[in-house]
């Protein structure tokens, strides 16, 4: 059984080496030895240590060696949409097993790449796209297959569960966390896309595709980063018994009208402390699946990283391998529900809120009022006093300061949006604190 | 896609459910239509709630129904030995797929059911054998298979669990938390398999038979239940900051000859409170797996009940289900490395030993000359007065009472055993309060 091996960074290394250290296990397994046909980079001189392979299988043509007759299966960790796109569905359609770690590439144009391996009758896995060592895509695609899925919500970038569990331990704003972390290898040099929450965003349409039968690509998922997380926010979590977490959230569940429908989003929220994933620190990934039989499931492990991501990477090869030995392909996507995709403004959420407000009599009246008035129920409200503990003499002579802390009951994130502007231009709203999505109950 | 379900028991009433409720979905996922085609019970009689299905397909001739030309899966949820066995060999030599989920048959007799499979070219497949409804097996048998798996640490018993955490949150004893385990449904009439731990100890064989490629059967598993944990033990590992709980435990790894060898062993062990498995209360189940690349994984969820073991069920039914209608066959049992057992004596672990010792000189120094002997070397010794506070007049006139705490580092179960034998005939040694195996560290 041949592979090609198209890039040859921190997991691609990671792959080789394993495919080197248990040659045996692995052939034991799959019923015949695993070959390195080729490795496909882009740069040959590039340093990449001492690797247990012949230098000479190193190529800078990747769709040569893709197209060679005796390659059975494309292993690719090269990342990005093209050309990885171009050479992918080129080995699928040409009946090749393809084994891919590419986020990116599935959640922009995932239906390509099923299309051409149904159109080649071949195998696409690729446990290693999210949550890296964590066996999760095959639970879901297989396991969970007799039960009904009605949520997944995942904490899926080590990056950001990193930063935010820095300002959590040490009550450090964004960028200093960012910095941290940058200096210890958790943030690359341009951190966009974990902290802007693209990576995120990938990994959730991944998992509401494979959870929900349904093709979900990252343009349908909601999408905020941490950037605007302050310390603020966290302390004002930390007074409610909660974390700051950027979730990943894939539902499924009636629209307005009634209709089955999917939404899925990534933003910061507050959990509470009791709440498995808020323990879930550093680099570690989990996700959390609610399934109408199953009940709740939670999934844990390291989600990123060369050896873990090798990991999920051999797995697959060893599974499509082993179906090609046996002359058979895994059961294809499953996307034959279709659901629709709900907007965000119809996703059902709780808003955390806290208002700097004028302390005279009326204002909590006036607040509610404005609640009311976009049919967003209050769960809880607390009345502080201003920061530093003693009132504020106020020199517009509109009263002393007070903090204001509500917690609303579920409601559609239209309404909350708009009951947040409204609120922003109340006189006796001096300025909001602190706006905040709250989840895993309160 | 024609089934015959074996049992018709809280399970099998919740697979009979599910596959009516979620028929359509059940369809477009396999490709073609699952139609009960029989039910085979003990007793016609017995009430069992309405049913979706025509009762005329209730029978109790089960062979007969296994036999008929219109059955393509047989899915078994009676559980014990025989006439299971019988029934599963039968079908599977027959070339019909089997759904199972009987943990004692597997792990007592797993390999005649494979070698049936083998011979029949049939799918055999058993996630809610272990675990219940978390996704479990397929992740060991299939995501995993590129990595190397060196330790599995479960908590697989949701009713020694449930009594463990109620021991703990009330410091009752083990016969009073056993009643309201009893009450409230959590134990059954006969709770003899879960609380000596032969529930857990087949479980423990069938994760150890697939994460080290090696037939391992419930003989094969070192096994103590609860019924001697005392509440003595229970405030003991709290004072350490821990808490006990069932464990099966699976590793890998040499023995004293150097020979890679497998361990597997069922038994209360206290583990430090910070521990992902620490928190698993009630009747839930937890698998921490510890592998080579992967690194450390954890699984969560509901280990039992009807309708998380029905998902588990019905997960399989889809998978065997799709490949029967592919013509193909899952990748059969992988037991290819052959790996020995090691005994019990052989096993790494470390001890807790609290010991009500005569308070005068020297004690400490006999105590510790004993661990020597025996090569244990110890971690921490703690001195404390006895229960009370105040030290107790001894009628022997050999002194106060005082109370050693002891935990040593990784030994042989053979040594440590051997110095509490030791330790027990010393005449400065009261009594030996608690003995407890520490796991996770501390």
């Amino acid at each position: 059984m041949r592979l090609a091996l198209l890039g040859c960074g921190t997991v691609g290394t990671a792959v080789v080496r394993l495919l080197h250290e248990q040659a045996d296990d692995l052939a034991a397994r799959v019923g015949a030895p695993l070959e390195l046909a080729g490795i496909a980079v882009r740069r040959l001189g590039r340093d990449r240590g001492p690797l247990p392979v012949d230098p000479a299988i190193f190529t800078t043509d990747a769709l040569g060696l893709i197209k060679r007759d005796d390659v059975d299966v494309v292993v690719e960790v090269v990342g990005g949409i093209e050309p990885a796109r171009s050479w992918l569905v080129e080995a699928l359609r040409a009946g090749k097993s393809v084994v891919t770690a590419n986020k990116a590439l599935l959640a922009e144009d995932g239906g390509a790449l099923h299309d051409a391996a149904a159109e080649g009758g071949a195998d696409l896995y690729y446990e290693a796209s999210v949550a890296g060592a964590i066996p999760l895509l095959r639970p879901l695609r297989d396991s969970l297959h007799g039960d009904t899925i009605n949520q997944v919500t995942g904490i899926v970038n080590g990056t950001t569960n990193f930063i935010l569990s820095a300002m959590d331990a040490s009550g450090a704003g964004f960028a200093e966390a960012l910095e941290e972390a940058t200096e210890l290898g958790y943030a690359e040099a341009d951190p966009t896309a974990d902290v802007e929450g693209f990576d995120a965003a990938a990994k959730a349409a991944i998992l509401a595709s494979l959870a929900f039968h349904t093709r979900v690509s990252a343009a349908d998922v909601h999408r905020e980063g941490i950037t605007e997380v302050t310390a603020a926010d966290v302390a004002s979590a930390k007074a409610m018994g909660c974390t700051i977490k950027l979730l990943c959230i894939a539902s499924r569940g009636p629209d307005a009208h009634g209709v089955d429908s999917v939404s899925v989003r990534v933003h910061p929220a507050m959990i509470p402390v009791s709440h498995p994933l808020a323990s879930v620190g550093d680099a570690f990934n989990a996700v959390f699946v609610e399934a109408s039989a199953a009940g709740q499931l939670m999934f844990y492990g390291r989600g990123a990283g060369g050896a873990p991501t090798a990991s999920a990477v051999l797995g697959d090869i060893v599974a499509v391998a082993r179906n090609r030995l046996a002359g058979v392909r895994a059961a294809s996507e499953s996307a034959y529900a279709m659901l629709p995709i709900r907007p965000m403004g119809e996703a059902v959420t709780r808003y955390h809120i806290s208002l700097d407000v004028a302390d005279r009599a009326g204002v909590l009246a006036t607040v509610a009022g404005v609640f009311a008035r976009h049919d967003v129920s209050i769960s809880t409200v607390r009345q502080v006093p201003a920061a530093g503990g003693a009132p504020t003499a106020d020199p517009g002579g509109r009263g002393v300061d007070a903090v204001l802390v509500i917690v609303t009951h579920a409601a559609t994130d239209a309404a909350l949006a708009a009951t947040v502007e409204e609120l922003r231009g109340l006189d006796i709203v001096r300025s909001i604190a602190s706006v905040l999505r709250v989840e895993g109950g309160l």
